[in-house]
Formats: C-alpha cells, structure tokens, sequence
C-alpha cells in the first residue's frame, strides 16, 4: 500500500494511491495515518479495503508528510562507503546516530527555505524508516518486523551550522524545511528488499546523486536493531539511513543550495520529490 | 505558579502545588499541562483562579514530567567554565545544541534503569527551560517573553555512549529513563532571576554537584534566541542547559552510577528529584 496525507499543511487527510495511481480518500476509514494506524493489524485492515470503493479525489493536492505525529526523527551519518570518502571521512564501525528536530518535516513539494545567514546548505536523498511497533532491544532478525514501511526522505543540511559550528550534528540538521518526507508511505510488504533500491538526487536538472542503498554500511535492519539498543523506538519514528555520494559538500569545489535551485530525488518504488529553493523569509 | 501532572504513568492529571504545598487538582479547569496550556493568556487564567477552591488530592501520587507532549528535548553542551575544565573541553566559543530522545523522558522520581551493558552512565542537574510560545530567531532580549516557566532536569548520560561511541553524542543521552523533569512547571514570574540559582546534586547523601547558574557560559535568554536561529521552538519543547562540576566523568577517578544507587538533586525555588538506580530490565 501507498499511504498518503493530502491538503493543506495543519489540515492534511488520510489517502491511499490505487494501483492506477489515482488518489483515494481514507477519512472515512481511519482519522489520519498516525502511530494508531502503523501496526501490522490496523495495515492489514486498510490492506482489506477494496479500493476503488473509496472516495477518488480530484485535482492535485499537496503531499503532507504522509505520517502525523512522528516523534523521533532519527539519522544515520556516513552510512555509504562512497560518501564516506567522499566527505573525507573515515568508515564508522558503527552506525553514527544523531536527530532531526521533528519541527523540520514538511510535505514532499514544499519549497525548502535558506536559514538566515545560510550559505553551505546541501541535499540528501535517503531511505526513510518507519517504525510500526514498538522496537526496543530487538535482533537484527525481528528488526524489520517493527518497520510500517519506507519513505523518501530529503536530509536538506546546512554545512555550515552542522560541521563548523558544532561539535554536535543536530545544529544544521533540523532547520525549518530541512525534512521533506514522502510523498507515500509505502508498506513494508511492497518493498521486497530495502537493500536493492536505486535512489538519486538532480539540482536543477542535472544528476548529482544516483545510488543504491546495497552500498549501505550498515542495512536497514542493522540499524533498527543498532538505535533500539540506545532508544526506545516507537510506531511513528522515523530513522533515516543516511545518503549515497554526490553531495553539494563533496564535490570540488563545493557546491551549495542557493535561492531557485530546485532539487528532485526519489528512490525507485517509493515515489519522488521536488522542492523549489527559497529565500529565508519570517 | 508550580505546575504538576500527578499519577500514573500515561495517566498523568493537572495540578498545582498551592502556597502552603499542597496539591490540588486541575482537572475540571484544564485537560493537561501540555502546549496549549504554556501561553501567556492560558497561564494568566490559571493564575487567577482561587487555589484554595481548587480539590484537595490526598496521599502522595507519583509526579510525572510537568509538562505532556514535548515535542523537542534539546540540551546544552559544556555550558558551565567550569564543567568544561572538568572534562578536559575548551570553553565552547558559541553553544553546543544536541537532543535528547523525548522517550527518555519520565517523572521526577521514577528509577533511572541503567541500559543494558552500560558501565560508564552519570549524572547532570540541569535547568530546564520550558518554551511558552513559538520563538523563531527572536533576540536575546525577547526571549524570556517565549518562555513559560522552569524545571529541574536531569540530563542522564551514558559516556560510554555518548563519547567513545560517538561522535555524536545523542547515543547517550536518549536512553530509556534518561530523562528526568519536573517535579514542578514553575512559572517564569515565580524566577526573579535564572542567572541566580542554586542547583545541586547528591549520589547516596554525599553531595557532588553544588553549583549556581550564574556560572553558565551562555545564559537563559542568549540560549533560547539562540537555539531559536537554527530551530523553531514550539511551546512544550524544552531546553536543557548543561550542568555545573562535579559529574562522575570529571572525578578522579572517574565514578559511575551502579544498581542501589540514589540521586537526590534540586535547583533553588524549583523542587527536588530523587531517583534510585536500577539494573537493566526489558
């Protein structure tokens, strides 16, 4: 299944993508999609849902982030060999964890905006997690039995902020904008092997990412398993899994997000994004 | 005002805490202590009411956080001269912001459970500021109108975790538990000055923390404006605001929290938390 959260931010409703990629209206069945809808038996009720009874919606509405609610926005650094090294960095021998204020999430198409003062702001197209039971302590073979399913996820970074004005990460991690999400929610039971998706990234046109999350240091389960050693994870949390090379950061010389730049990105199966680059504005 | 949730945990009521000490129940006048209760109009009802009409609540329920639905639990890093000399840090040329998982987050007394095969977990008293109102790149002289009130914090860290298992230290700071607050919300009319208060720590009655926050490198309205620069503060989101000397980190040699231990620590006009330590339990 392809969840969606369409309307106008604040006011976003539930949906679903039907298998001719027509939007449907889920507010008659569940009241958003939330921790409450990520379980495995509330996703096989709507899975039983016959969907082209449901209401199609017409036009083309905005994509909210397509789970409410999300209270942990967890990140894993360095977390592709190439971008490792790319960033001239050495390959952690463990997963480096660190968090996105959750006040950065934002619709899959809404306009990133520059912090004040912003000139390193970069892009990261990365696999999104979505936690659907709770994982705490769990083994790498139950890990993704906690997973709803994936998502896009855009870890927007001002380099600035994060590496020169740190020691600490979360600084330029989790500006307002910097978390696009979705456009879907895609179940888990769709997506055959989370290590074999292709996944990219194109400034204004141009290629600038384009990977594979089979060059991940550490998989998806590994890392469910690896944060819920550090944390309880709870239905809603979001882990994204760090991003292949061909950032702004690496390329020489260095590349940064300025005011019209648009950035698409998507990874194979779960959908795509675009954001239009905007100035910073109160 | 002294703000309260009381009773079990999940199962949180409103209360205050009147002038003679006692707890009185809110709940006829307020769902929760939560967001929508930590602006200026909403306290300023609360403060008109008459406590002493206000139902008395007997025995000694359980207080949990002060405040429901913290969105974002951020902390300050090395933010006393003297903590940093301690641990061998330079003096931070401007803040260090990192977060805590807000699943960490419990009751003032509840037990701190030490992670599963930590060795190296200690303690911080911090103060905890409680964001009242949106601030987003407010100045420093504005700051202290976003702010609803303060709290005791205290800010577990596994340094183990959090440093050689970095470098990010988020990993350490999250854990189940780690997140002591309250036990009061007091409101920021009842704090003449938070550049002015005694705060301290006790492990099994020996006191090993004894500082003022009038040694903070960076204070209370320098923090919230700043902090504000990188991130939007929503009200509920707390900040924690490092932590003076006297952390098992810092002794020679070092100490760490072990099962049976106690902490008792306080921060002047703000109340007192007391938690035992207890072993590693799924």
């Amino acid at each position: 299944m392809k969840l969606v959260r369409y309307g106008n931010p604040g006011k976003e409703k539930p949906g679903l993508i039907d298998a001719e990629g027509r939007l449907r209206d889920l507010s008659a069945v569940v009241p958003d999609i939330g921790p409450g809808q990520l379980g495995d038996a509330a996703l096989a009720k709507l899975r039983k849902l016959k969907a082209d009874k449901l209401p199609l919606v017409r036009g083309k509405p905005r994509f909210g982030a397509p789970v409410a609610g999300i209270g942990k926005f967890i990140a894993i650094g360095l977390n592709y060999s190439d971008h490792a090294a790319e960033t001239g960095s050495p390959i952690p021998k463990e997963p480096i964890v660190f968090m996105k204020a959750t006040s950065c999430i934002q619709g899959a198409n809404d306009p990133v905006m520059l912090p004040k003062g912003s000139v390193k702001s970069d892009w990261e197209v990365e696999l999104g997690v979505v936690i659907g039971t709770r994982a705490r302590y769990v083994s790498q073979k139950a890990a993704l039995d906690h997973v709803a399913g994936y998502c896009v996820v855009n870890d927007v970074s001002e380099r600035e902020f994060q590496l020169e004005r740190g020691p600490q990460w979360d600084k330029g991690k989790g500006c307002d904008t910097f978390g696009p999400i979705g456009p879907w929610l895609v179940t888990r039971d769709e997506v055959e092997n989370p290590q074999k998706l292709k996944l990219w990234l194109d400034l204004n046109g141009r290629r600038v990412q384009d990977g594979s999350t089979k060059t991940m240091i550490f998989g998806v389960a590994k890392l469910v398993s690896y944060v819920s050693q550090f944390m309880t994870l709870e239905p809603g949390d979001v882990i994204t899994t760090g991003t292949p090379p061909g950032v702004g950061l690496g390329m020489k010389p260095p590349v940064f997000l300025k005011k019209g730049d648009v950035m698409t990105l998507g990874i194979e199966g779960l959908g795509e994004q675009r954001q239009l680059v905007v100035p910073f504005k109160l």
